[in-house]
């Protein structure tokens, strides 16, 4: 137990972080939140502390979220019942008009408080300030569900050289100034990719890239773009998992660096992935620095 | 009718605000926005074309909001009903959690989309992104009724630095995390306070400070603090006029050159204000430019 | 009557502009001034108050002049007769001394007190100044009539950088310390491309390229550098205009966005031109921005 | 003889002006040119080369001239007589502008070609460029003779820290975009002061202030401004001596460090002053240093 | 042991550190080196990892060293022999040079290279290295033992500046040239001061300053100038902690903030003192921060 | 004899120093200081003056050393005797010890003080900070003999940018923290290719190259690389002259514009090579400039 640990063991244990600092200093960091990590309240107060930790040390990181439950919960009490068109949900007017106030109020205000109670310096964003995401309708059937057609990623920067913490909810406009609800793992890829970020931390529920996805044990630890395009065709990336693959593959292709699926359901999964010599997932990256 | 002017009487027009453009250029002006120019939709237009025109030629502005009406609907909406201690309405965490909702992600989000689509770089701030305004309760009685401890500017004038017009919702935060409600019209004055502004302007539904309150012809058009005080000990300011000005006199202490109480249902009101020979409303100024 | 307007008329026609200050904000405009707006009093006010109001909103503009008139007065004082040899008229050292005079010393120091009074912040330079324009004799028997080798533009982008308004006489000089008398239209479009300017307007007594240069009516709005090849060709650009057009074309090919012959007799031409959507002649254009 | 110095002497000797380039280097030198040094077309190449020199070596120089022979030339030529007033010499409307013609024109300019034909990256001003130097009319009677109010510095600072060589022609502006003529001297002396000069230096045609002024070997090479007012009380200072002594102390208070009553009749006489351990003259400089 | 930990409690503990990183971020720590620290090789790891650690981090830290075994190793070596007067030990040119060689040669290049090896950026300098420390003799019969007149901080300033750490081996010099040596403790002292340190650790021997020197626990964890002068007066200050427990108190009138003596030879004792709940020592302090 | 020049003479030789100043103002100039220059204490203090002076007027110079002598006397005195293996002789563990300690310590801090005391703001350098020269052994029989693998020139231009006159020992290190012995020549040639200096000058005891090397009258001036090659393949650059020119044939490759062998035992060599008419010794050059 760490209770029990000397002082000389504690130190110890910090400098082996030495060769990890030295590769993330000054470089950025994104981290798509969601999942267990932003529903459990240790686990989220664990990731609000690594992420003040690393942007104290001198890497600059972002948060971007999305809002889960909470938009659902709000619409409940509003009775707003959802539409489907052939068989696809629908975002009307009303339902975006929700989602805008949940996660660019409720969610995105809360986080940013969560980070200054930890002694960080935050400010909060939507995809709808300085018109960081520009969207389109993805499908006019479906309403405000929206397209990135764009990323000005300007004010993240701004913000990253003045030591701030960007916290990004994932809302996007377009020029007549409509709001779209975006998918969050797409926008994080795009916004990781302006940034040409040293490393896009995906927060799952799940292990990462399981060979066989009954056996925990049979995790791949790390592939490349190429090796990842096999996977999917002889079928040990399927279902479910393949949106969020491809999600990685983009993210590498838009410029990021590396790509991780991570297991968001471990404490301080973070710090454990950036700090220290075990991964925490399936990491993702280009062919040529293979 | 403006329709039929020539280019010539046209460049006369411009020309004409040359000498107040020199005095607002490179300076701070703040706008306390609320009232019918924030319920009307032309007027509302006009103040986000007012904004932006302003923010292109140099000059500093900043956006400071309430929500008003659209609280009070959602509020309805989710079967929310005020509670009341000693006859004071209370604000609740639910209730705190609504406003928060509202101001920070509707309101403060659609008029950043509104200045967006007049061609404006704004980015919307709330009084808990970077701990710009830290509160405490008022009196505990009332709940999450905050009373601003401090406010931290930095990031307002980091985004003024960049060239972004900040729109800030007047919600605070304090140490543990607890979001409070906050006065739009003090929080007004503290920020323009701490940015050394030039002018604040307080967007109303009055005229101005009128000596006979029913008749619009006995308009000030400019008093210093202690006029303000002599006017208040004879009656002429009373009733909910007294806030108010005592909201003007509090900003000239925190700094602030110039606060003008403005008619906000005049179309362009803060153009006018700023670059014409009339005013629209009653200007307050310290005693030691008199 | 813009004498009867009320002040929302008058924010009105201000919030028109928006779309073209916008446009202009950041860039650089160079004026070639000359015609009867430097020689009717009042034009000339026009021209500094249009100059110095768009300096204060942050457009980069430059005034390039020549003397005309006052050149043959003072000549006229001194007993100079012109010489001539075969039908040329001869710039001699003498009369290159009394240009340098004129130009550098009356001329330009007065269209400096013209902005000074209309609260610009300007500083008059000649081609000499930074070596500013270096030059040769265009053909050795007319005397000091230079031919333009290089424009040094530092001098006029460091008084730029640092707000001034440049005010340029239109002089050279070679290694050897000579000076040389230079066509005005020429060095303006030189010192436009060298500045990468956004706009060069040529002040003229004229309305603009005519299709019937006896009818107004058939003004040209708009060509591009083709179009004008073949508006010559076809003999419908003739006589004192060829050179004029000939000038415009080379400003674009030496970096300029676009050019403007530009009626000068019209008040307020400038601001017209540039903030209102009529221009004030015939603007060119390359073709690539068809 | 120079001619027959071996290398190693050259150099011993250029080593010798180590501690007084380590003096001046960085630091402000105004020299007031005028006298044989502006007439006498070798000392005149001298005084320039001295000045391209220092700026070279990273010594900030401004140059500030008057005109002296050309504007009687000028006026002889142009038929203009003086004209007086009380015995006093009128300055009227013409006057004033063949001055400006003179100054601002034919010798900055001639100026500044010369440091151009130097090597050196020179700009000409006027006390009207940027209101530089503001007057009024020192006695009505006389017209536009100037007394100086106000020295707006910026643009000389501006062009000292772009590396330019500032020279500076004696003429200043009013508010209502009047021209003075302003006495060389006392612009000198106020220039330098607002420049906080390490050193000003007044070419004259005399050895320096001498005890017997007769016997040049009586100079006095260093005073304080106390031992100046002693020996004009004395009488040893007197005459035509007054005034320039005057102009001196005034440097002095001002805010330039040391002033120096120099003999421009001497070859390199500025380098000989600042580069050697002669001084070429008498120098001033305050008590508190003495 | 640490060896069995989970790489959720290493996350756990690395967490643990946040305040106090947070506390030293940005600021400057001086290191005095010395002692065991400096002569066991584990130690000496452990010392030069904790400095590119802190330094990596954005903490600003300084190495200040002496030369202790290696000084008389290589005197032994060339036969020389220490003179003394009145007892007192003798500097000679001999001796100095010899200090010289080993602590701005041998022990200072070999500190570099060792942080070289752990990943960091470190420059050595002398107290020589651009006049950073002047000094005279002490007593001119002990020959060229140094009394520090001036610290230039400027060099360290702008080492910090980009990044580097410095590390300094404390000799001096005087206007001629001479070399001298100067006590280690109080160099650091002053450079400490002169660098505004947050922190100056002196690394040491012992546990700190105890109430009965045989008495390891009785510590005194923390103490004010006020108090440092009290318990030497009352002689639980005493002998060879005198000296010592001076340096601390001068170091803090020099302007650093906290001054600690440090026990050297816990591992890790840099990382232990800064950035857990333990000092390693005990730590002075001003008073108007008791 | 110089000290029989007028004041006016002395000035008209620094005069004819304008144009080289002009070339070489902002550049980067690079010595490779040894032979005579090192030993003789009249010369070496000319070198120091020269060095003080160059930098004082705005060249950025840099000084490389060995140290020759003093490392033999050191391990003379220390009793260490030369080893050797083939026939060549090899650098111990113990050897290159005593070359860091005489080399970094003993004559770097004394070239730093000779530095100080002209005047200058020195600050010494070896190849071992800021891991300035990697380097790897040359021939593992010969032990720390070392061949430059890398430069990491940053320090040294950190150091100039703040105005400092760098002097840099050549030793190396590698990754594990050995020191190495690097040739003088060698390291000086890369420095100054890794800065793209102006000029390198290689201070030797010789004339320069000559076309019969008992006759000093047949110096060659100046010659390119090919003609460098080609006097080889002649014979006329044969023997010890032969690693020299390659140095600077090597140095011209690496990117610095001339490399001169420079007759070091000529007083001020480098004030003449660089500043007056004459050079002092042979330079070599690229083709291309040919």
């Amino acid at each position: 137990m760490a209770e029990t640990l000397t002082n000389a063991e504690i130190a110890g244990i910090i400098i082996e972080c030495l060769p990890y600092i030295k590769r993330f200093v000054g470089k950025t960091v994104v981290v798509k939140y969601g999942g267990n990590a932003m529903i459990n309240e240790e686990l989220k107060q664990q990731v609000m502390e690594d992420m003040v930790l690393l942007n104290l040390i001198g890497i600059k990181v972002v948060l971007v979220h999305g809002g889960g439950p909470e938009i659902t919960n709000l619409m409940d009490k509003l009775g707003k019942k959802p539409e489907f068109v052939d068989g696809l949900r629908v975002t009307d007017r009303e339902t975006v008009d929700i989602v805008e106030m949940v996660l660019a109020g409720r969610v995105n205000k809360s986080l940013v408080k969560f980070l200054d109670v930890k002694g960080g310096k935050a400010i909060g964003l939507s995809g709808v300030d300085g018109k960081l995401i520009e969207a389109k309708a993805k499908d006019t059937r479906l309403g405000y569900v929206g397209e990135i057609t764009k990323v000005n990623i300007q004010p993240v920067s701004d913000l990253l050289d003045r030591g701030y913490i960007p916290v990004i909810s994932t809302i996007a406009c377009d020029e007549d100034g409509n709001t779209y609800n975006i998918n969050g793992d797409t926008a994080a890829a795009h916004i990781a990719g302006a940034l040409g970020a040293e490393r896009l931390l995906m927060m799952t529920d799940i292990e990462g890239v399981l060979r066989n996805k009954d056996d925990p044990s049979t995790i791949i630890k790390e592939m490349t773009v190429e090796e990842a395009g096999k996977l999917r065709e002889s079928g040990v990336i399927s279902g479910g998992m393949i949106p969020k693959v491809e999600c990685c593959v983009n993210a590498i292709n838009y410029g990021v660096k590396n790509v991780v699926i991570m297991d968001g359901r471990i404490p301080h999964s973070i710090l454990i992935e950036l700090l220290t010599n075990e991964g925490a997932g399936t990491m993702f990256r280009g062919s040529e620095n293979a």
